[in-house]
């Protein structure tokens, strides 16, 4: 498989789906080793001399800042390439862009895209000493998310075969939610749910590996973990959408909604928000919701991500 | 008051308003230390494993890049963000930005926003090891620029007591002569003037402790510091101003104004300088100008304030 | 001449006319040692302390990333400036802006500019220790991108006065032909062949030392080196050129034309490549063309550039 050197180790992450239980339990003890016992992200020079291009053909505050952060932490150089005012402007393709950052020396390269299966072409492509992070590529695919929701999850509620967790939301367009089911899936969660309306489900869900509910008071019931999806409003046809408030009344995680769950259920959000659109405000801000909680823990998952692909890039050389 | 610590250290510098006389002493003495013999600034590690966010909601190249660069001089990391870019455009609320930033481990916010206000609310909502430096506010204050001006007088003229100071221009919209006043008035200058025309100075100027002069000819005699504003032409509405030049030759500095103020009167600008608007040229580029010092002494007093909040954050854990 | 100083160092680097073999061989050698063994580009300490200023007003991914990289590969610091957005929109000159950024103790300034002699005229107006290098201005020079295609020349043909060269395309508003021309003949080039429709050349062109073909079969028969340029679309106005495909039926190099050149003919393009508008997609990526290898020299002959500008600096105080 692509992600994979000759040695089988990982060699790019571009999505979770084909990989194994120890391949995700790998990645999520290393990310461990980078707090400091107050909780402060390590410096480590695990990657000095090395180049990280971050190659974003679609905006990001969160996912480029955290990804730049990571590489810092690991002592790396950052190339921050904010693609819309770049030369493909002049036209040229994106293996040609990759290329020629592979002829800078870059080693490592984190592509967030807005088609699917971008990150797959561009592994395809380059040298047999870089490896690419998947930071993103349309519908399809966002990996760190998934690994550090579940790194958080862990952290938190433990051993992932006693939870029964719920994604809530947009699941139909979400890269983040099919990478989520693919890593609960590996880790052997309890339960399974995907929680949303028929025009925001794929048409034979039941096939990831998950159950299906069009009600939220039905599908909450009996959940440890409830995985909530940012609607993402700037980039849906509004005609799949409810009008008028009705999404919330239907699928927004309120005070209320969240009473059917279990006592003390977990609530993770990818961010941002949307106060009072798919999530009540003041639930967003209570103790069980650990959303700025990932955002730390993206930092330290990001770069055992890096570290662990510069790693065996280097053994299988 | 927000700005300090329960040890009475300044923990945010948001305005100059409300500080003492002793708290601009420390920042300008300690600003001092960082120029080598020869005028370079030098190269510290005290903010070592420290990352500072770099938030502009409003365009800047000075302002921004002296607090990067004093940043790295203190051997930090920056994030730098340019919010038209980023997430905002997702919606996401100012607050709900900065938290994120927090959950990224950012412990020194420089923070830009047309909002007057913006910072004061962005700092009741910090966590308490996380401090604020306002880089600006709407027409509010903008206290860095205030201390690094300062900082250029004392080192050109020495005690404020004996100095008769005149601001010119639009003292109404202005957060730099906001500031100003405030840091003149705590450090005990001679005479503090104001200098503009009724419609752009503010309808009860008195109470802050200055003289109002509406023509620049009467303002300017016996003053020894002259601290032009910048005709920001690009936020004012037009209706303000007098139309065709008027406003230069009623409010501009120039060789002819400039002869009735003390000899070798110094001059200050925050920059950019509009020639020709506010300034004659020729004036801007003559000896007594500092203005392109005020640029050097602005990393430095960058430098004091930054090492000096992390320092007292530091203290008060 | 603007470029030296009082020790006939060179103390700017703004266009290859005027300079002589020795300063050509300077930078050549010296490139060659940023290379380790196994082709990486080392780190080296040389520029630590000292900022350099990446100042674009042109848009570059290429040129600044690599400028960027030789930068940190030095040690040095950077600052971006991505002009669009900062304050040139509140109606600063270039020349205040670059003294601003002077101000703020950069001692190094590479420089892309839309307008011809941009360059020039801010090496006019800078302190005597700050130095420029011309990224590229307007149709006249873009010196560093000649120099790495010498290096690239030299590391795979070896000796210039053995080698036909001819450069294939728009030469009149090219300015790295113009470039190209000046290095090739101050290192002695075998002959220099300029091929391009009569639209596309400079009128006299012939006294630029070099010989006109119009016939890009005529032009490339005995040729050891063939200089691609990049069909600049975005720049050109489409009138001077002919339309439906017919200037790559008549100018691009292809499988069929590059037949006629000697054999192993070296292949050289600048970047971005149009892949089938100047140049065969498969021609590009055939053993023979080394445009990749350009971007990686690229960065050591711009470290040379950076590192020997600021020792002849160092040098002239």
């Amino acid at each position: 498989m692509l992600q994979f050197n000759k040695q089988k180790r990982l060699k790019h992450l571009l999505t979770i789906d084909g990989l194994k239980k120890e391949h995700l339990i790998e990645i999520l003890d290393r990310a461990e080793t980078f707090f400091s016992p107050n909780g402060e992200i390590i410096q480590t020079d695990m990657l000095q001399g090395k180049t990280v291009a971050n190659l974003f053909f679609e905006a990001s505050t969160r996912t480029r800042s955290t990804f730049e952060l990571a590489a810092k932490k690991l002592s790396a150089s950052v190339l921050n390439l904010d693609i819309s005012h770049s030369s493909t402007s002049k036209g040229e393709s994106l293996r040609d862009t990759v290329r020629n950052l592979e002829a800078m020396q870059c080693q490592l390269f984190v592509i967030r895209h807005a088609t699917s299966g971008a990150t797959h072409f561009v592994a395809q492509h380059v040298n047999p000493n870089v490896s690419i992070i998947n930071a993103g590529d349309g519908c399809h695919a966002h990996p760190t998310q998934a690994l550090l929701d579940m790194f958080t999850i862990r952290k938190h509620r433990g051993e992932f075969h006693k939870l029964n967790v719920a994604i809530v939301g947009d699941i139909l367009h979400s890269r983040v939610a099919r990478s989520q089911i693919h890593a609960l899936n590996i880790l052997g969660a309890g339960e399974i749910r995907v929680i949303g309306p028929k025009t925001l489900l794929p048409s034979h869900a039941e096939q990831l590996g998950v159950h299906v509910f069009h009600d939220l008071r039905q599908g909450l019931q009996g959940v440890d973990v409830i995985m909530m999806l940012r609607l993402q409003l700037e980039r849906m046809q509004r005609a799949l959408l409810p009008k008028g408030g009705a999404y919330y009344r239907q699928y927004g995680l309120t005070s209320e909604t969240l009473r059917l769950a279990n006592k003390d259920a977990l609530i993770i959000h990818p961010g941002p928000i949307n106060r009072g659109v798919e999530i009540e405000s003041d639930i967003a801000d209570s103790p069980n919701a650990v959303i700025l909680d990932q955002v730390t823990n993206g930092i330290a998952v990001r770069m055992a991500v890096m570290s662990l692909l510069v790693e065996n890039a280097k053994k299988s050389l």
